[in-house]
């Protein structure tokens, strides 16, 4: 009768607010001491962020332990993407290195410790999800620009290659020369490069800024008309719901209704009116 | 019986047309005594502008003066932030400056009588506060934009920091140089200057550039639709308003009242047809 | 009886197909001129450029006497701003002009006469008028601007001018470098200028981005906001008188009317059977 | 009777899941084959490629002739302008080129190839073509905003010529340096250069970058605008569709209809009342 109760008590502490809010103060540290690591520190200061690193680690673990034991069933666990994103976090930390090779990554996976924020934080979350299923409805966008960026990166590299081989040497170095054309970052210095040999290759980029221009504003559109479509569907079921409004089918009900009684009385009435003539 | 009648006055004063333009005007003078303190100018003409100067302090003194002996309950004056602000900023003038250390300060102070200009006409206070009153529904998106830089900033700070100090020296520097890259400003010098040692860094600063627009983009949606559902609602009040217009609860309800009495006449009927037949 | 038909030829010529299509020809012609000017020429082509150049002055000379004499009431034609504008290009055209200072000037003029492509083609003065109609809705928001501008360039140019006399020399140049730091270009390099001196700086530059750029969005917003509402009751208005459809009053009116009969049918029912059991 | 069943044997293969999956591959191999000809090579690679291009190419030629069989009436086929752009890019792939001169040609059209995806993919075929249909409305917005390019770069080759002979040379190389201030690409460079020479020359760059600016804001909102109105009125038809909804117009033939029918009976009861007081 020991391992229920326990995982009662564990359930009750997860959903506690003050729990939560201790949890939020660790990785909002743990964030800081990410920061503070890349100053340049006095040897005793540094000694204390590493006990600290560890301290965070062990209270990270035994939080997943709690949030863990807490769960009624252990398999559905795992099945939500945050708690195992959570636990690959914490398990990583706590693999001890010494080589001087893995410190850098180990310092790397500890910054992804502030994503637990994110995992936390149940606002940004849904903020997050709702980024991640716009995504999709523009797969089709996208497939588009890439297709315009790599014809024009594979024209780009055939055609100036010998111009430029750092901006055009080859398909996967011209895909970022236009990336870069693209966000107007110094693209009239690619442009007057090759415009020194091909007078004319101005059409080239023109043409590029434009196609690329007018297939993001599309995804733009896109993605505002989608928003705006949701936010409308939102507000007019929540419209319904409140003001309990008839919709103008249950206004032509209730005109049939009348219209059927109308009849019906009229039948009444020259029953009646024949009743009295032939009575 | 002086004191009322002088509070009276000085409330009359305070809303009247040509004082207020007056006032105005003040400030427009005020800004361009600032705007000319830049320039090069002869002695003489200096010396005429601090005296300018002066006389503007103690025109504003007295002006908030009359406000603040206009107020009817002289505790509310200073519950309205712009009047404090406005107190604020003819205080700080007020205070003599000899030392040429606090002479910079007290030249910043006079720039800030510029905004003035926004406690005194309306339609300004009206928009700033509309554009404040729109920040905290967006305060996720700036948390979530905030942890995307952070983290980033961590990830360069520590992977770059031997490349280049300046840029990269610490989290703080780092945020900066991200912001600049966020700004597509040069960013690519930023980025070849890594991938000579990283050559896969240009994933860093794609990645990036795609998640801060992303984020960017989901805010100005965000205030696109929050500015249209209140625009929307507002609309749709004002027009039930002017026009009158039945709503389809008042048709439902009519129709309701009209069936009731369609069956009161067929009851009614029924009953004087058994009436005249039993009789 | 001569005069008032040759006014009617005129109206008639005026509004002919024909003639529009060959002044628009002619002002396509004088912009080619205007631009071909802009090359290296042979003495020969030069001579033929001058010459055709006089041969449009003529036949604007001539278009626009007809549209005057062509007008039924003089004093009408120069209330019509497109008209007044006509006529000037045309006037100072032909002016002569010896003096080489004077020649850059004539050829500006004749720079501008591509305007009046403008002032021919009734969708472009729509499109015009539109753009200019939306620009004073937005006056709060451009003077809200400004005065972020003014403040900003008042204490750039009182902290900065010691760095940099070129950026930050007076309130005027100082402006001009605020503007070019909202539209990103270099703005790091001035950035980091005057964070040589003061470290801090960088709030200054910051805080000023996320200002204009609120404001800035405010305005798009507002512009889409009056767009998408005139657009809105546009729709409104001609979907009602297209599709005569009944509106929510009409239907309500119909109600009452109803309402009306069946209570005086009721009455008349009662009377009637008082009647005929007083009978 | 051997060419109908085959005409239909090819029609069934065309519309082919597989058939469709398989021509999507060799498209994606295609587009894998020119972005791998951009890189430096192993002669046995190049040479394997030159196969596998053949190869494709051969492919295309029988995909193609499957489609043309495959079509019922022959005229029809090529009235689509896709199939009129897949059947160009074949037959050219099939030119034998041996001269050096035209060998770049040669791998420019292979790269075209890419296109296909879009020619084959209807989502994207559909997204095109509603790119393509926003255009035309946007007409007259690119007509001013040309309009407002001539006259300054007209200007600025007038003006700016003697400064700098390589960007303001004649009115072509004028527009470009215009489109590239647009961008805001290294403007102020363009603008020191000139403000050397004319100090207010500031007013010709602020005052085009305004209304670009202006013009390319309305043509976006004039982009949205059209998309949502579009979208709006295809909600409504769907909504109509789908809940079999009655219209206001329907309610008002419903009432009138009742009208009619209270009108007639009580027409009825007048004249049942008057026969039996008559009777």
């Amino acid at each position: 009768m020991n391992t229920p109760s326990l995982q009662q008590r564990f359930g009750e502490l997860r959903s506690n607010k003050l729990f939560e809010l201790f949890v939020v103060a660790v990785i909002i540290g743990s964030a800081l001491l990410v920061g503070a690591k890349t100053y340049e520190l006095h040897p005793l200061t540094q000694q204390a962020i590493t006990w600290l690193d560890r301290l965070v680690t062990l209270i990270f673990l035994a939080e997943i332990s709690i949030r863990f034991l807490g769960e009624e069933q252990k398999r559905h666990f795992f099945r939500n993407g945050w708690n195992v994103f959570d636990t690959l976090i914490v398990v990583v930390s706590l693999i001890p290195i010494d080589n001087s090779d893995m410190a850098l990554v180990a310092r790397l996976v500890r910054v992804f410790r502030v994503l637990r924020m994110v995992s936390i934080i149940p606002e940004l979350r849904l903020l997050l999800n709702s980024l991640l299923k716009a995504l999709p409805q523009l797969g089709y966008v996208l497939l588009l620009m890439f297709i315009i960026f790599y014809i024009y990166a594979a024209m780009g590299s055939t055609l100036f290659e010998h111009i430029n081989e750092e901006l055009w040497g080859d398909v996967s170095i011209a895909l970022l020369t236009l990336f870069r054309v693209m966000t107007f970052e110094d693209w009239t210095d690619v442009m007057y490069e090759t415009m020194v040999v091909y007078p004319l290759s101005w059409v080239y980029y023109i043409t590029f800024i434009f196609f690329t221009a007018f297939a993001f504003l599309n995804m733009v559109i896109g993605i505002v008309v989608n928003v705006m479509n949701d936010e409308h569907a939102k507000v007019l079921k929540q419209k319904a719901k409140e003001a309990h409004e008839p919709t103008l089918v249950d206004l032509y009900a209730k005109l049939e209704a009348m219209e059927a009684q109308l009849q019906r009385q009229a039948g009444a009435e020259n029953a009646s009116r024949r009743d009295s003539l032939s009575g």
